[in-house]
Formats: C-alpha cells, sequence, structure tokens
C-alpha cells in the first residue's frame, strides 16, 4: 500500500519519463535555448493565453520566491494566509532571497477573501510600514479547498483596486482546476491573476516548476531574477520537456483528477467512523481529519512505513492524508481499512 | 557533428538516465529521506572519505551559494579569482543570496596562489572592512587548467593558517581528477579542503550537482541552508540517483577523461594551424584558444549552430571550445578541419 | 501647548545639548576610539552589570536590527507580538537587513506571555521552518503597558529552556523602569535578558539609541554587525557623551517619571468623560482612548498643529496621546479641556 | 598639536552647534515634517538646482547604500574604482543591503575614466551577469584628488549613453568644490551627476549626511528607502539645521578650503624633505606620502596619540595625512617638523 504523506512522494509518470528520453539526443542550447523549451511556452501559451509566458524553474520554493520578487521592490510586501506555504514551509526564503514580508491574514478554510486585502490600506504611503504589493492565494490550497471562479476573480479586482497584483501558488493548481471543472485560463488569466507558480512535480514529474506570468508588464526582467536566485537549470530542455508533456495531450488533468477521487473516496470511506471528524471541505487531494490521539497513533504504529502520513496540528489532533496521481482504488481502500480498525480499536 | 560550446550542451549519460528509471518504483521519502539518498551518501563516503557528508542540490549555482552561505555570516568574505564563475557567471547570487562579498584575485592561467591569500590580513579584526573567511578555487579552472595537489595543498594550509575555510568550485572537478590522475579524495579531502560544489550535470547527469562537506564542524546546520536557498528537492531520490550511479563504478572517471582526451586531441589538431595559439595549458575538457577576428567570425559562419562555441573575449578574439562526455573523435577531426579551414580562407 | 503626538516630537534635554558642547573639544578618536565612549560604557556596566556592554547607534530601527542580527542566522526567527514596532513600524527592515522572519503572537495588552513562545516547537530542527531563536519583547510596550519583573523572567526561562534569546525593544525601557520602580539591572539582566535596544532619543536625547549586551558570548561580533549595518557614528564621542550624561545622574529617570505622571495626569482628566474610554492600562507614559468619531475629528480641527495626536485604529476609533519628558502639567490640562470640549460638542 | 588621521576626528563647528541650539524649541513634527528641513531643502535647492531634492540622513555609509538602492534593482550592479570607499570600508554594506554587486575599475590616482565603463557590455541583456547600472565616483577622491568637471561630464556622458546613472559618493564634495573654484552645481548637477551622497560630517557638522537625488525620475519611492535602511532620524529637525546652516551662508566652502589650504602647505613642507615622497596629487585635504618605514614608525612613537595618522599602504609604506576643518597652520607646521625630524634621525 502507497502512503498518505505527501504527492511528492509518488514518482515520475511513465510518459514524463519517456518525454525526458525522447529529448536525450545529441547537443542542445543550455539554459532554455533548446527546441524542448519553445514548445513548453507554446503549449502553455495554449493553456494559458497568448500572452502567457512561460519560465521552467527548479522547484515551488524557487517558482514563488522568483514571482515575489517579480512583483515587488524590497519594501514591498505580500498578502497571504497564515497557513500559506510561503509563510509556513519555506524556511524564510521569500523574505530572505526576495525580500518580500509578508503581511499575514487568518484563513477560513484555507482562504482569504476579497475583504482581508483592504487591512493596511490606512499605512499606504506612509515610509514607516511596508506597502502591499502582491496578493498571494494558494490555488488549491494548502487545506486541501479550492477559491471558486467567482472568489478569485473578487480578489483579483480588489487587487488591482489597490494598485497590487495577485499571484497565484499552484504547486497544485492541476487539482483545482479537476476540482472545478475549469480551464487552466479560466482558473488564472481570466480570473484576474498576474502570475502563477505553476507546480508539476506534485503531479508527476520528476524535477520542474514553473513562472506563468500572465500580464505581460511583469515578465521583461525575469529571466535575471531566475537566474539570479540559482532556480536556472543548465540541462533546461528536459523541465520543458516534462511540462509540455504534461500539459499537451490532458495528463495534467487526468493525474490531478485522479487524485481528486481517490481524496473523496477515502473522505467518504472514514466518513462513516464515528470518531473521525473531517475538518475542512475535501475539494482537491487531501483530507484533513480530526481522530483521538490514540487513534493516530495506534494507526502510526499499525502502518509500517517512515511517513504513512503526517500529523498536521499535533495540539489539535488533525491529520493530514494526502493522495497523488499514483494512488490507487486499493490503497483507499486498504488505508481507510487501518483506519476504522485503528479507530474501533482505541475506542 | 556535436557543437563546441558547453559541457553542458551534452544530454543525459544512458547509464544515468536507466538508474533515474530503477528509482521510480512506488512511494518513496521526499526531501532525502529515502534509500536512493542513503546509497548516495555511503558511495560519497567512499570517494570523499568517511568523514564526509553528502547534500544534493540542484545546481551549482546552488551549490556555491549555499557553500558560501554555510561558511560565512554576513560580514565575512571570500576570496577567489577575478574569472571565478561565482563572480562572472552567476548573476551577483552569492552577494545577493549568501550575503557574501567576494574579494578578487587577478588570476594566472585561471588561478590564484597562496601567497594571493593574505593580501588583506592587514584589515583583520578592523570592523570596516569585511572579514575573509573562505578561499574558493575553482577545480579545474575556468580557463580549463588544473590546480595540482601541491598547490592545493599549499592554498588549504594557508587559509587554514589565517582562520579561513577552502572551498573547491568543483563544477568539473572529475576533470581535475582525470588530468591529475588522483582520486577525489586525494584532489579534496587529503589536500585540506573544507568543501566542494561537486558537478554532476557536466559530467553526464540530467539535473543535480551536490555538496560535499569534508570539514565535519561546517554540516549541522546544512540542511537549513539548503531548504532556505530553495535548493531542496522534493523528490530528491532522483538527484541522488543519478549522483550514486556516477560514482559508483567509475563513470564519472570514465565521462571525464574521454572528455579531457578529447580537448587533448583538438588542442593538438589546431596547434598546427599557424594563426591558432592556444592560450592557456589544456589540463581539463576545454581549450582556449587566439584567432584573428575574420578567421573566428568566418568559422561561426561555417558552423551552422545557435552557438558552435563561445566567444570568450570579444576585445582580445579568444575563443572558447568546451568538449563534453558525449564528443566524438570524429566530431574533433571535422571541427578542427573547420577551423583550419576557416584559417586558411581568411588568412 | 505642545503636542500628544509623539515623544520625539519633543527636544532635546539642555543637560544633553551641553554634554555634547562639553565634548565638542578639539580632534578624538572616531568610531568610538575615545574618553566620552569609554565613559558611557562604565555608566552603563554600572547600570546593567558588570558584563554588560554597550554599543552606541543611530536610532531604534538600527539597534533593533542589530540585535536580531547578532543573534539569529538567516534561518533564525525570533517571535514577537503582531503590534511589535519591529513588525509593524519598521518598513520591514528586520527581515531585509538582518535577515529575521519574525513570527507573530496575538498581544494581550500589548504583551506576549512566556505560554506563547513554545507554539514553534514541533516545527523545531525540520528545516522546512525556519527555526525561532529570539523572543523579542518591547519595554514599555506599543501599548503603553509594562511586563512586570516576573513576567520578563517567565518569558526568559522559557525562551532559554528552549534555547532562544530574549531581546527587548527598550525604546522607552526607561519610562517602564520608572513604572515599575525597578533599576533598569532588575528590569533587564537579573530578569534573565539577553540583549536591549536602549532608547534614548524618546528621553531627550538628540539622536542616538544603544545596543546593550546582557550576555557577554553575544557581544564578540557585534561591532562588525553595528558597522555593517550603517549604523556606526564616525563622530561617536557626541552620541556617547549624551548616553553617559542621561544615565549618569539619573537624568533618564527624572524625564521618564515627569512623562509617565503627565499620562497618568492625563488619564485621570479624561476617565471622567462619558464618551472617552481608556482602552488600555496606562502604565507608562502613553493613552490609549476610543472615541467617538465624530469627537476626533473635532479635537483634530480645534488643536491646530499638523500632528496633535496620532489615531491609533482608524477602524477603531482609537487615538493615542503620548506624552514626553517636556509634556508640561498645564499641556495636560489644556489637552483634557480639549477633549472634554470635543466629546462635549459632538455628544 | 590635532591629529592628522581623520577629518572625523574633528569637532562641531561652532556655527552647526548653535544652529543645532535654535532648533531646539518645543515640540517639532518628526522624521522630516518641521520647518528646518523645509528650509534645508530649500537650501539644497539654490546650491544643486530647482529640481534637487534633499533628503537627510545619518552617515555617508546610508547615504551611499540608499543611493545605490534607489537605482538598482539586485540584478543590477555599480561600477567603481578598487579604492572606492563603497568597495573597501564599508565592511560589505553595499552588497548585503542594497543587493548590489561592485564592479571594480583598477584606480588611475584614484579615479575611473569614461573609457572603464563599457567593459561590462559585452555582457549586457545575458541573465548570468549582473547588469552594470550605476556609476559611482568619489569625489574629492579617496587618494585626495580632484575629478575635473570635464571627467565627471565625460564619464556622466558615457553612463547615459549605455543607460547607467552617474552617482556620485561626495563625502567630500565640498573639499572638491574648493580645490575646483566651482559651485557644488557646476560639479554635479550641470556635470550630468544623477545623485550625491553629500558629506557634512566630514565638514563640521556633529551628525549627518544627506542624499541629494538631482534626477527627480529617481526620487519618487526614497522615503522608502531611507526608512527599510534604517536611516530615518526621528528629530530630523537636528540633522536638517546643520545641514541648511552648513550651506546658508557659504561655510561648506570656507570650512573646505581651509583644511584643502592646509594640506597643500603640508605638502610644501614636507616636499623638501628628501626621503619624503608624495605619491598622488594633492589636490583636497589629504597628503598621501611614502616615508622609509623606520621614519614612519619614529614618527609615531614621536606623536603621542593613538592616531596621530593612518599607515595607508602597510606593503609600501604609503601613509595618509588628512587635514580637517580645524587643522591650524600651527598644527601644520609643527606637524612638518616632527615630519622632517623622524626623517633626519632615521636617514
Amino acid at each position: 500500500m502507497k502512503d498518505f504523506a505527501s504527492d511528492n512522494h509518488a514518482g515520475v509518470h511513465p510518459d514524463l519519463l519517456e518525454a525526458i528520453a525522447a529529448a536525450n539526443v545529441e547537443h542542445a542550447g543550455s539554459y532554455g535555448a533548446d527546441e524542448w523549451t519553445r514548445k513548453a511556452e507554446a503549449t502553455f501559451r495554449e493553456h494559458f493565453g497568448a500572452e502567457a509566458r512561460f519560465f521552467g524553474l527548479f522547484n515551488g520554493t524557487g517558482a514563488n520566491v522568483a514571482s515575489m520578487d517579480a512583483l515587488t521592490v524590497p519594501y514591498e510586501a505580500a498578502i497571504c494566509t497564515d497557513v500559506a506555504h510561503m509563510n509556513v514551509d519555506e524556511a524564510g526564503a521569500p523574505e530572505r532571497l526576495a525580500q518580500t514580508k509578508l503581511l499575514l491574514v487568518e484563513h477560513t478554510d484555507g482562504k482569504l477573501t476579497a475583504g482581508d486585502i483592504s487591512r493596511w490600506e490606512p499605512k499606504r504611503d506612509d515610509e514607516h510600514h511596508v506597502q502591499p504589493r502582491v496578493v498571494s492565494i494558494t490555488q488549491a490550497t494548502e487545506l486541501g479547498t479550492v477559491y471558486t471562479l467567482s472568489e478569485t476573480r473578487a480578489i483579483a479586482d480588489e487587487a488591482h483596486r489597490l494598485g497590487m497584483h495577485l499571484h497565484v501558488d499552484g504547486a497544485r493548481l492541476s487539482n483545482a482546476a479537476a476540482a472545478l471543472g475549469a480551464t487552466l485560463r479560466e482558473l488564472t488569466t481570466d480570473a484576474g491573476v498576474d502570475i502563477v507558480s505553476f507546480g508539476a512535480t506534485k503531479n508527476g514529474a520528476l524535477v520542474g516548476d514553473a513562472v506563468v506570468i500572465l500580464n505581460p508588464d511583469l515578465a521583461a526582467d525575469f529571466v535575471f531574477t531566475r537566474k539570479q536566485l540559482g532556480q536556472l537549470a543548465s540541462k533546461m530542455r528536459f523541465i520543458s520537456a516534462q511540462l509540455a508533456a504534461l500539459l499537451a495531450d490532458g495528463l495534467w488533468l487526468r493525474n490531478a483528477s485522479h487524485a481528486n477521487e481517490m481524496a473523496q473516496r477515502l473522505a467518504a470511506a472514514v466518513a462513516e467512523i464515528p470518531t473521525v471528524e473531517i475538518v475542512y471541505p475535501v475539494e482537491a487531494n487531501s483530507v484533513f481529519a480530526r481522530l483521538p490521539r490514540q487513534a493516530i497513533d495506534d494507526l502510526l504504529e499499525r502502518l509500517d512505513g517512515e511517513h504513512p502520513f503526517y500529523i498536521w496540528d499535533e495540539a489539535d489532533n488533525v491529520v493530514r492524508w494526502m493522495c497523488a496521481w499514483d494512488t490507487s482504488a486499493e490503497d483507499v481502500e486498504r488505508f481507510a481499512a487501518a483506519v476504522a480498525e485503528s479507530a474501533r480499536t482505541t475506542a
């Protein structure tokens, strides 16, 4: 049985490994001067709109930090939720590397709202205070929920009204698109998003994510930003080849839809266990549940992997169960059975 | 014919692609908590000594910046040559990301000497001046030369005497080892080196380099440094698998020796052309040559690739011809013939 | 009538101007190599203990940023309240200049508690998260309240237990000492504080604050930190002379006690106005009050200065009235009368 | 006898102390919202042109770092000489605080030329390299020489042609003006300079320097830059009052002319000593001389102060003798006599 710890515990989708092998022919220009990168650029324009600019990077931390750097000067700040990956899980990289302070909004089901953005406006133009210049939302959120198109549009409108840009941390953007039945373009460009960190690694790639700049005014200097932040791959063709293959024929959506479906199935299976409480709406590929502590401990022991799943909140006994592109229905069944058994045993 | 622009124009060695595929089984722990990373750690200890610590990263910029960050606090500086990749080709990343100022020494054949290090000592302990804490040498150098073991040892001794650490930018360390007929350990640990940026990408990998910490006192916090600098791969197993495979059975040395041999062959072939002057000793896998400008222009036109090779110094008409692990003897022959033809035509 | 906007609207105490003039004799060593700095060092040791180290700087932002820099490496963080000056009023300087991320605690009357500190401990040693290394409290707080000695001690003990240092932003430390009837040493060194940003400017100086390092292990490199952060005065003698004169004969306490007393008097005077609600305990030199918006507007108009006082919270109609070393009883009387008149008129 | 170590060993000119005392009346707005700052702004416009913008800061490091920050984004760099104060004497502050890499030109008599600026142009628009955006010259230079108006104009023209700005580190701009018999405006605005770090401390102030922005396009965000870098004085009126008084009635020029004259007198006096060689043209207020090492040591011993003067280059036996606004002719005479005596004794 596969673990439910993280979608980055999954391996590489065979189609993407094949795309890498297909790109492994003779010499090619480095740093993106190659045909696979040109193909990826075209593919991203098809999905995000004719103005979209694609930039391959190594990982999500890099994509987020480079986005912040592209959108702010050092006295400008980004608004995000308190549970944002940028705030919690990147070891302070946005502040250190991009000189971007984060202004925090208390989340509701992982999300912020258009109304949260104006809180800092009384300090606009006051030199003693950082100036908010970016709103960053995570889509799907760190808590497995999804912003609707109209929620995103409302945030974008309010951000733009206040002279800010909207960034989407889309480490799991594909899962959000699958959840909403929306195209990537509807989810981003058409909803007013300015820049996206597009995640591929969690959706089947070996290594590589992307920054997609939808507002062309913001793209002029991005190649410098990416390079200076240490995120420019020399053999870029192998990152580009994966991203092109992921988007070209719908693999991105098949993988994400499958992972989402597995999460739904898992949620349904554990919903009937009396001591298990699902704490956030299950909209993407993760299930957050509250269990008695003894049941958590029993379950961890019962499953023999190093990280069968993560305890999300130690104080509140909330766990995260994450499904990946390769999680099978059988994995889910066995896992749910183990949860039920632990719950029963420790009741 | 393959181009002679850069060793990162080459693709992935098939053995390494195979190692990646072999690691693509089921779920595995992320961020290095996996068996392939443990294997890589063991392999690096075999090659660099029992105290060596291996850390996989994305690329050379990352490895160099993380090394600087691990070795210095912000008011401390690193001494390197004016042609050091860290100084010239990393877009200011060491200064910006690691807060490490570089103190420059004029190179001789790409190298600095033990005698260059003490220049800043009169300002030791004076708060108005950055305090040198690292000496960084590139091995093989950016100009295709190699520090001998005794040169390295002399630099290490002087650095240590002055309270500094010795870093080796080893983007082409394998080529240096091949050139000297030395083991990686003789080249580094035994010569007093404290930390190495170990290059794999230029020697046949898809993506991935490493930091190898030889002085265990310096390793304690490195996992934080790597993460905060955006250089921690989630699916680390695929970087580790390549690095382990590269080192495990001598592939690193076969690839590097071959590239070096191709450079020797190229140097020999062009040495007989009257208007071609080889400007640095050819010790690793590159040839630097001075040609009449017309010959350079003719050659660029004659070869139809985008970057058949780089003009290293526009003002001085010096070009760089770089051989890779996949450069063939036939490539060299054809290229040398083209050089001869351009030289002859424009004479 | 003087304004009640800020204690930095006050001028220089005549004794300190005299101390400056007295130091203006012939040539003296720069950057602190002078007799006035040696005198200040001795004076600070008298007040903070024999191990205390005094360092003059330009201002409070500098003192706070330099303290963070001295206490953390870039992946380490500082815990403070959401209303901390470091978080709100320094334009992101701690994050940008010292590479120190701030971890925020929701304040109660401007304060945090020992219990707030351990929140991040589940992420200790996890490379994905910044590592808390400093607790920073403001004494007196930004809301005019004061930590008791036992509150400080409890925070220090918990911080130390968890391997953290305790920093005090003491822009108004003298006011806290006056409020508690405690010596500077009891308030800091004896309560377990490791490092203090000591404010002089708000308490009568022309320019100049200090960092006082109480834990001698932390002082070794501080001269480099101060210099690199742009906080080293060339003619240091004039900063040191003020600080020595402020502490030498109790002027610091007389000034602070007077300002506190004026705040008490103001609070008492407005307490009887039915529509004025004092929102935080008045313990130092400021009064925070909630008034009907119309009363605020009327009062601002009635008083003809540019900034007669600040609206602290626009949404909540809370104002800040700040007393300084030079605020007179008559100023308070007149101001309270104006408040009463505005309240009456707009009732 | 006063020492000849540094012009910052001098005290405060009495007129400036008087200006401070005159500003010490009642409450005034902080952070520059005061009448003395408005006066200083008007005064600087008189001297530098109607478009000039004045910003008071604490010191020269702050002025230089804030200038770099105002002129560059993090992947842009500044060109300066290897002996530039920014490169040598600011402990790496420009790189760390403003994220500005310095590109070094070997100086000739402390200066660079228009021809030195284009060296990095072959790497323009190449993402692997920092992009030069500023040329920074020091006027008067660190070696006591002065750029002529036409030298400055040539550098400005070339900088602008290449899309760069021209910054002047004018810690001793007044001395340069005095040397050239030029107005501040001729020296800067009229010669094409974009931004100036204007030094007051070395020319008689207590504390305080300024950034003067001559190209109004560059001024929009400077208040944020100054604040975030920790260089915003709360009681700004006392810095502004000094700067206004310095410029208002020619004190700046009298002080600087006097210091220059003392340097001329000293140079003339020592020129006749056979073993003393003056190594740079004496154009501002310092004399650089090469003496036999024994003579230097004898002289240091003969003069009993802590720092009677600095040894500029230990290896080359070059010393720096610096005159200040308060150096007297008698000081010079005695000092020259001591030099002669040391030279004679050790001959």
